[in-house]
């Protein structure tokens, strides 16, 4: 009866079938189960057209990771996906931009068995908007916090770190283009892949986690002032893209510390639990790499192969400062 | 260290301490206690200037409402509140917008007992956008499904209906001001009260509930339609807020059938509850009227006091239809 409202949109794009024992789109709210003994842990997360995406961006890559921002969240805590909610505001209904927001969107939900549960659609003639919320569950008490690293504690990162940075920098034209590099990096700033079950294999094995989406040394200085302690890292450990081979080394340097948008997870835990780690990251088929040492004191270094500090700046994203930067 | 950054934002306005049992703002996800035996209702909207809201609204205003509205979706499902997210953009740090907006968000937030425990702040050079997700919990099967409906029912609504639609239309110069009439209805408009608790004593005893934000007629068709039943309303009994006393007539119809932002909840019962649902709104101070039944088929009429159907439109609020109404 009423063509092209937002009930339409909502039930044509974003009511797919809620999973047995929960509600999904189409009422006031969602209800979702929550196991005995769990605790429900939820992010929020919102990106803006000019700001975290270009306006131009493939609409399936940004439905894609529009949910894959979030759901790295849950990643960093060692939570399970439960299910999602979507609140989108579009300028106009263009149902190609629907159909392909929505395909992207869902791939990935599929994947992460994630379901989306509940949706809003709103005009905005300013561009778009999205803000996802991320619910799972993880066991209580064993949910990874970043305040709860130990002077002692391994230093720990998966992946390799640097492509995303390197793709976005040549997209905005701050470096020049190089086709070869930019075909090999830019599915892991388009596409990137959240560490959901090696993060749950970590929870109450690990002790502090985070994603490294604000650049590794910004992100651990987050673990580190909520620890109360420092680090020692050895820059010859810290796992580099190979897209980045034969850069200029202070550029590379500072995409492989500071470049922001990477999904990987950087955890800190017991020298104890080494071999369990290694044996878990082989079963999953992630990298993982040892990079550094939790000390006393608030410093973070990163050390050459000689010991010796080398410098680095604060590093990292801010949305307020880097304006422009998606 | 880094002032007027994103972490400060977060740290300056939203970090407010957590309960016992909740991990809060500053971590990837806030972590949530779920009871034993209960589902979890998830809600999101998203608002955004210039469509739900003018530019030049009072931002204590406005932190109240985005919260409010949100809450009133888990009160129709009949949930206790247990938490809350907000991601915002903004376009520039304005200190004086952002301590209004916060404060005028906790107000509701420590009447709710619904803390926040998660942010994300961000830039739009375009304009407020704000995006709200509630949690809260329901017992398992208690909650209030638009699904739940039953032929027979009686049709309630709380409180008085059409003052929001009143203030909004002098507002947005669609009616002439009145002074006095926009003075009585403008704080339901703006800080419209979301009927929680009675919502939590409805859950178990009402069958189907909505808030009627988009217009009761429009609300209730939602019911409807996903019962798959029809409804009988007498239009004298529909309670109107008396600041539409002496309106001509088909305004004052079209306000208190089709008028929107109204966050009064609409619910079915049995006509076995009538006492204990006239006591319960008796004991938690909350006008209720018995203002129709449910029917089989699926016509929504109503009806004069002579039992002769009213001509009435679809009415109601659609966000991509009425471009422009906040």
């Amino acid at each position: 009866m009423r063509s092209d409202s937002e009930f339409d949109l909502i039930a044509r794009y974003f009511s797919w079938p809620a999973p047995a024992g929960m509600l999904g789109v189409g009422d006031d709210c969602a209800l979702l189960p929550v196991s005995h003994g769990f605790q429900m842990a939820v992010s929020s997360d919102m990106l803006v057209e000019g700001q975290h995406f270009f306006a131009d961006v493939d609409p399936a890559d940004l439905g894609y990771k529009a949910l894959a921002v979030n759901l790295s969240d849950l990643a960093a805590m060692g939570a399970r996906p439960v299910a999602c909610t979507l609140a989108l505001s579009i300028p106009r209904i263009d149902h190609d931009w629907l159909k392909a927001f929505s395909e992207g969107f869902q791939t990935l939900s599929r994947q992460a068995q994630c379901p989306l549960v509940g949706g809003d659609t709103t005009r905005n003639p300013a561009g778009v908007v999205i803000s996802v919320t991320v619910m799972g569950e993880v066991r209580r008490n064993h949910a990874l916090r970043r305040d709860a690293a130990k002077v002692g504690d391994d230093i720990w990162v998966t992946g390799h770190l640097g492509s995303a940075e390197l793709a976005l920098r040549m997209l905005q034209g701050r470096l020049p283009a190089d086709a070869a590099r930019l075909a090999a990096a830019r599915p892991v700033l388009e596409r990137p892949w959240p560490r959901l079950r090696f993060g749950q294999r970590l929870a109450g094995m690990a002790h502090a986690a985070l994603d490294i989406s604000d650049g590794l040394l910004q992100d651990l200085g987050h673990i580190l002032r909520a620890s109360q302690c420092g680090a020692d890292l050895t820059f010859d450990r810290i796992p580099a893209a190979p897209v980045l081979d034969g850069l200029d080394e202070a550029l590379r340097r500072d995409m492989i510390l500071a470049g922001g948008d990477c999904y990987e997870l950087c955890f800190t835990a017991s020298p104890k639990r080494r071999e369990q780690i290694q044996a878990t990251a082989r079963l999953l088929d992630v990298p993982v790499s040892r990079i550094g040492v939790v000390v006393r004191g608030d410093a973070l270094r990163v050390l050459d192969a000689d010991g010796n500090p080398l410098p680095h700046g604060p590093g990292g994203y801010d949305h307020f400062r880097a304006a422009g930067t998606p």
